[in-house]
């Protein structure tokens, strides 16, 4: 390990809370904080404990206690950065907190950049690129699923899977590289059908994996759903439905009211985003042709539509809504269309009966009394192909990782056309180093300042 | 220790961070979590670690990873509370904060109460109820004087003030009672003279501490200082100066920017909190009496006046200037006022003479360049009375400890009246016995469910 200048940063969340969290990371951060730390209990100095010991004490500069505190020992290697690392949890006071990053600032250290710790255990080797992504990944999920998918990379899992393909298709790259120098002789080290059957495997395993990234993509940053529907046919209390259902398995601690339709809810661990529109009426008004064409807007983003109506209103309305269903059909036939009669507990059998028949495959809600919600998260749930998420198979969540499989497909095709027309060694060997070069920027073999800089811009200080 | 069950909070700040740190304490904290945590490095129980050791691993549930953590075991006595603690350091996003509190809460933990953990502190002798009220004064604090007095009121400052007194007092409380005993036989065994020396001492202590409530009131919740000046005399600017002056010592961190008049500066320290009022025209309007009326009311609470005028405006207003300024000074003769002629970088000198001429005890000074701004930091904290804190002397600044005091003060005085009066033991006796009850209550030897309740339900939860 080369010479760290040692970096300080605030690791809890901003603000008031009962206990603050600070870290260091460097090669003079056990000396730096212990130079100003008194234990309570001896004359005992940090330099001298072991790795992840904790020792009460206080922080004091000039004979003025800071504060008591407790501090965390990591000793490098054995620490998140790989470096040595202090963690000092001080009372939660902005001033505390101010006070203690202040004199360490004035004794050598320096802020740390926003994700500089985690790249810092990226270069000594803690974590390869994409698990060092996870991690911010992690910090940002809110829910069931895209937690699942951001642990797993984490772990390893996606890392693993990516070095195994390549370190299968390094052997290949090596043996016909050695052809190479033997072109004299004519000789083929590398046996073409084992190395077609590898192509292959691998052209098998990227398409999963692009594939994934459709399902990852939307678990990562919600699942769009557009609610359709006039103001009062029960929007929010669905919502609020929905919510409550969830509430009682996720969370006691949230306290979550929710007064906009514009919001994520989490179902099923599966994070959901619904996006409120309008009904869409004929007319040749001129302003109401706008509301519908932003109405349509939004469900083009959308990847699942409810339509969502007062049943009440069936009897007046009926054809109108059967109007606006036929064009939504029309127009997006290929997406999920759930089309919900709300308020049902206010009408009779005979109206049900009826709704049943005009639409086929109407649900019956009453988002009031809960009847229908299970049903209906059921029924979202069923629209989202989660089966590569209960199979904990690699989701790929991660654009830069989308592209750069994309990328190697892209030349592992060239590879195998070239297999198959029997091309040069020389050039099938430039082609699977490109495949390579691919692999090598997901985990971080291959990388640049540039890149690096635009990954970790986006992780937290602290982080 | 009797059996405490096993409380579990978010210690750090809510919101999402790099790292969050969820604080268990109880009987069944190790084994709760043990049995859900699975060590990176071998088959290690939490439950035969030593005290004060970190273990980096999993939280787990029916084999699904929650997260990565850190897990801190604290050993009965040798934690924050005394119980077996668990502090649990993982990633700071809400879901896994979350996940991972709802796990334990559903394996037999509960949540815990506002203050609960400094509260089982207390119970269990490792505080006393004055070091306990600290902590939550000290997470409180926002600058350096009322940071200064709660961290020595928490490391017992005044706790072993008020110990020393009162057992000097019970020692003379125990001879007088053992004199009941001997009532036939008419001897003294507690020294008259010298239990009036000790009544005399703890009188004069007494009365240090009550009269320091003054300082230490204004400092914990911030030295009123109303602001007399029209619009556009430059306030904004002024506090502005007032807080960068500040902010190049205390912090680049804050970032803090300020719109209003009506906030609080920090200024070498000390807490400021500054009150905008109006001019004071002598006037006939109905309308401009209330505006008086009001700026009355702030000068009323404030305990210094500035008095801010634009210089420029003193050729034309001088007249009306000083009009006003007699008022003030009229109305409060014994309240600190300090008069400022801003934007002096505006004027001629000719100018600046008059004004000195004029109002002789006159600040300049140019907020904008920054001339004089020293200068009245260096005014305003020479009015107040800091010599007490600079001394390292204790400061009451809690309301229940004044009250306690008072009381202590008015039975001592009965105590002192009865001596020279020569009342009977017994009499003595009870007033004596009623004096060290209120040192108790300061302490917390004295104490019921109530007090407790109303004491630490001002703290945050997890601490």
């Amino acid at each position: 390990m080369t010479y760290q200048d040692t970096i300080i940063a605030l690791a809890s969340a901003a603000g008031s809370g009962a206990i603050a969290v600070i870290r260091l990371s460097g090669n003079e951060a056990i000396s730096i904080v212990d130079a100003h730390f008194k234990s309570v209990v001896s004359n005992k100095s940090l330099i001298n404990q072991q790795t992840h010991t904790i020792h009460l004490g206080h922080i004091i500069e000039k004979g003025r206690v800071i504060d008591e505190v407790l501090v965390s020992v990591f000793k490098n290697p054995n620490s998140y950065t790989g470096e040595d690392v202090i963690e000092i949890s001080c009372h939660g006071s902005n001033y505390i907190q101010q006070e203690i990053i202040q004199l360490f600032l004035r004794k050598g250290c320096r802020m740390a950049n926003a994700g500089e710790f985690t790249l810092r255990a990226f270069l000594n080797g803690k974590l390869d690129l994409s698990q060092a992504e996870a991690v911010a990944d992690l910090i940002a999920s809110d829910n069931e699923a895209s937690h699942q998918i951001a642990m797993q990379q984490m772990r390893g899992g996606f890392s693993s899977e990516i070095a195994k393909l390549r370190e299968e298709l390094l052997n290949f790259a090596s043996l016909i590289e050695l052809e190479l120098d033997f072109a004299e002789e004519d000789v083929e080290f590398a046996d073409r059908s084992q190395f077609k059957d590898l192509v292959d495997r691998i052209t098998f395993v990227l398409k999963r994996l692009i594939d994934s990234f459709a399902v990852g993509n939307v678990i990562k940053n919600g699942i769009p759903v557009a609610i359709v529907g006039e103001p009062n046919v029960g929007k929010s209390t669905l919502l609020n439905a929905l919510l409550n259902e969830e509430r009682a398995i996720v969370s006691e601690i949230a306290g979550t009211t929710r007064d906009t339709i514009e919001d994520e809810i989490s179902i099923g661990g599966i994070g959901f985003r619904f996006i409120d529109t309008a009904g869409i009426r004929d007319t040749e008004d001129v302003v109401e042709t706008i509301g519908i064409k932003k109405t349509f807007e939004k469900i083009d983003q959308a990847q699942v539509v409810i339509y969502l109506f007062d049943a009440h209103d069936f009897k007046v309305k009926s054809s109108v809504l059967k109007v606006e269903l036929e064009k939504i059909k029309n127009k997006y036939p290929q997406k999920p269309l759930l089309v919900i009669a709300n308020k049902i507990d206010k009408v009779d059998d005979i109206l049900i009966s009826k709704l049943q028949i005009d639409i086929p495959d109407i649900k019956l809600l009453s988002a009031k009394t809960g009847f229908g919600v299970e049903q209906l998260t059921n029924s979202l749930l069923d629209l989202i192909n989660t089966g590569a998420l209960r199979n904990n198979e690699t989701i790929v969540t991660n654009s830069r990782h989308y592209d750069a499989l994309l990328k190697a497909f892209e030349e592992i095709q060239n590879v195998k056309g070239g297999l198959e027309t029997g091309i040069s060694g020389d050039l099938l060997a430039i082609d699977i180093r490109q495949a390579l070069y691919h692999f090598g920027e997901i985990t971080g073999e291959i990388t640049n300042d540039d890149l690096l800089g635009n990954i970790f811009a986006n992780f937290c200080i602290g982080k």
